[in-house]
């Protein structure tokens, strides 16, 4: 049923109070379809659905939607039925609701849990959120490299309710220590009475647990991984990290570059729940900075107070010209950022990265500089003019490609997040500049 | 080992001909480590590690680094040497590879290779590489639903080496129809002569061979699943797509997104492997699009030449007021095109996103306003010139707000890709609008 079908279903269902149809459109429906549902219910329609769905769908429910829908959700509850929805859930999706709580009703809540539950997300919350500590999981199998095949099976039938993933066994000394790691298949295809400690394999792929998540995420691709041990600085297994975590890591982060390269600073929570304070927030730090860098264009623009006055045709051109060499700006440096987000380059390849964008530059330039001749001409400025434009554009081209290159690749060996270099970053560096280019040349040209 | 540190070992290895010593370098590295070693190479270092390294490792090593890379190392091969590599990857691997390279290479390689093998790749050659069929694997496991559990488990013993993944065993009819799919623990943790029919999950999530990739990807982390099956419009199973080729495509798509927001076509190519030309193909259109719409700043400029000659100071702000313009809808359109993206908002979203970025604009509009206002102050223009560089501000920062949070909506609504509402693309629309507001004021205001 598409999404669109399943909401107005939903809201049919509820309004009527047919609680049977809810639950069967629940059972039908996609998980990962409740992200677009939820936020279309209003707040007459949420508590009902709460009420009409059995505690294990409404736990599973409140995994697949954001933790800040989830909060909103426990918010209408008890302590005492929030408690119960979040032991039914895995420690790593009830710590993130948790989270998105205010303090006080999330330590009334944590009160109200079995205290075995409670103690795993309390360990969970010390990590923060974009750690690999914060986005692990304590549901893996651990036993003993002394026990035999068919004992290790034996034990994961024990577990395999409360266990997150049962791809991997990771084996552990007695204080904890990751020894080595089993795959399941590896465990089903040998003999019963093989030893755990022939199988395993030692010295397995592990990241600490206060390690960037993206790391994590990264190492768990690139190994092509089921699950990451995470650990402590001694080597004590914490939690494992799941395949179904990194996509929501990769996600984030590509969600965080694309907002930082529009020029403002990322959210961190999902737009719906972005209110108008925090969208405030995020946006003026970056329009104040740039307005203050492009306030330079004034001074420029007064010191050739004379030259505009003298032929004011120059001042038609001011926002076609800066504006192509922002575009051209922002086309290289969105690229770049990119190639040193995903790990392709880094500042050892500035080089032939700067050799390669001034050429492209210059090719651009070309053809910008032929097609500004002739929209000059249709404006009627005269060839000198004319000239003067075509220069310039080419000249602005380079500049803009050279600058948009070289930029991001310095900024990211300052080890800031080089998509700090925005699109409107560029244009704002580009548009002065660009003026003294254009200014300079028309004066030299036109013997102003 | 840092990849840096790494890249001068193998290095120095390959010049001193230690084939011991790049081959435990080779061993001691992370596979995710080559795609950033291999392009460090240079051309007479690469056959020497090839020659240095056994079949298998090589293999392996090829199916890590990026297929454009892959095929560059083939090309330097024979074309026996290079079948005997692609058999010994996984097909979907070696299939994007053969995809890499010049069609008459492909063919003659693949006449070398196995018959069997060779089918199987001519088979994938056959789904576009953005479809689901693109980046499944025929490495899957099928039994049919007569077996009983134990010798479900011995049929996977025998495979084993050939499959991709274990972790899911699907259930065909004769006619390889999909008639369900059973977990690995599942089968194990039952008793021996339970048969397939009553363990397997009947009506298991799967995906057409001609769906998107990114919908594929997407299913797999929304349902939390290690395979996703393939099928044919009958339901026939023709492959399955892995957990590893997830954060690829998800990966893929957003540099996509990235680059288009950033006023260019997407390369499809590592940036690495971008040549001039494309670059210049990807970049042109765009820049003379753009040109085009911006263009319109000059005879907007022309038309308001008399007041601009009257009050030459009024063209000091025109890039500081237009340049705002495009840093706020440039800030609001990444944003909501990464909404989009997630599948976070809709065109159904339209009015309250609309309601909520008209107040965010008009609050930075009025800070920004005042900030304005002081800077025109600075360059002596007069309170009349500074007040009206104040109004435009306001008016430029809400116009633009608006339109940066409705385009989006509508081209996605269009099914175009809504990434091409670039901060570029919005910049060059606010710029002509934003002058002749501008203009309009200053006319008002200053009796022009």
């Amino acid at each position: 049923m598409a999404t669109d079908e399943l909401i107005s279903a939903i809201k049919e269902a509820l309004a009527t109070g047919d609680q049977a149809r809810v639950l069967s459109l629940v059972e039908q429906s996609d998980p990962g379809q409740w992200p677009a549902v939820i936020p279309q219910l209003d707040e007459s329609e949420l508590p009902l659905l709460v009420e009409f769905l059995p505690e294990e769908e409404l736990s599973d429910l409140l995994s697949e939607i954001e933790p800040i829908e989830a909060a909103q959700i426990l918010r209408t509850l008890s302590h005492t039925q929030a408690a119960d929805l979040l032991e039914a859930m895995a420690p790593d999706d009830a710590t993130d609701v948790i989270d998105a709580l205010p303090d006080e009703q999330a330590e009334q809540i944590l009160i109200q849990m079995e205290p075995a539950d409670a103690a795993e997300i309390r360990e969970l919350l010390a990590f923060p959120p974009d750690s690999a500590g914060g986005i692990m999981t304590p549901g893996f199998v651990a036993i003993s490299p002394n026990l035999r095949a068919s004992q290790a099976i034996a034990a994961l039938q024990r577990v395999s309710e409360e266990v997150e993933t049962m791809y991997y066994v990771y084996v552990v000394d007695d204080e904890e220590h990751l020894l080595g790691v089993l795959s399941l298949h590896r465990l089903v295809l040998t003999r019963p009475d093989t030893p755990v400690r022939d199988l395993m394999v030692t010295d397995p792929v592990r990241i600490e647990a206060n390690a960037d998540r993206e790391a994590a995420a990264r190492l768990l691709v690139d190994r092509n991984l089921l699950a990451l041990p995470v650990v402590d600085t001694s080597n004590r297994l914490l939690g494992i990290i799941t395949q179904d975590d990194v996509a929501d890591v990769l996600e984030e982060e590509a969600t965080e570059d694309i907002e930082r390269l529009g020029g403002s600073q990322p959210l961190d929570v999902p737009y719906r729940y972005a209110g108008i304070s925090l969208l405030f927030r995020r946006r003026i730090f970056w329009l104040l900075l740039l307005f203050a860098a492009e306030a330079y264009t004034g001074t420029v623009m007064r010191h050739f107070e004379d030259e505009l006055a003298q032929v004011v045709a120059l001042s038609f051109f001011i926002p076609l010209l800066i504006g192509t060499g922002g575009n051209i700006g922002s086309q290289v440096t969105t690229t770049l950022v990119r190639a040193i987000a995903v790990g392709e380059i880094s500042l050892r390849d500035a080089r032939w990265v700067l050799a390669k964008e001034l050429v492209v530059g210059l090719i651009l330039g070309l053809v910008m500089a032929i097609v500004a001749f002739g929209r000059a001409q249709l404006l009627h400025v005269g060839s000198d003019v004319a000239f003067v434009i075509s220069l310039t554009i080419l000249a602005i081209c380079v500049w803009s490609a050279a600058v948009a290159a070289v930029l991001p690749l310095i900024i990211n060996r300052l080890r800031i997040d080089p998509a700090v270099v925005s699109a409107p970053l560029i244009t704002t560096l580009v548009d002065g500049t660009g003026l003294v280019i254009y200014f300079t040349i028309a004066k030299r040209l036109l013997h102003l």
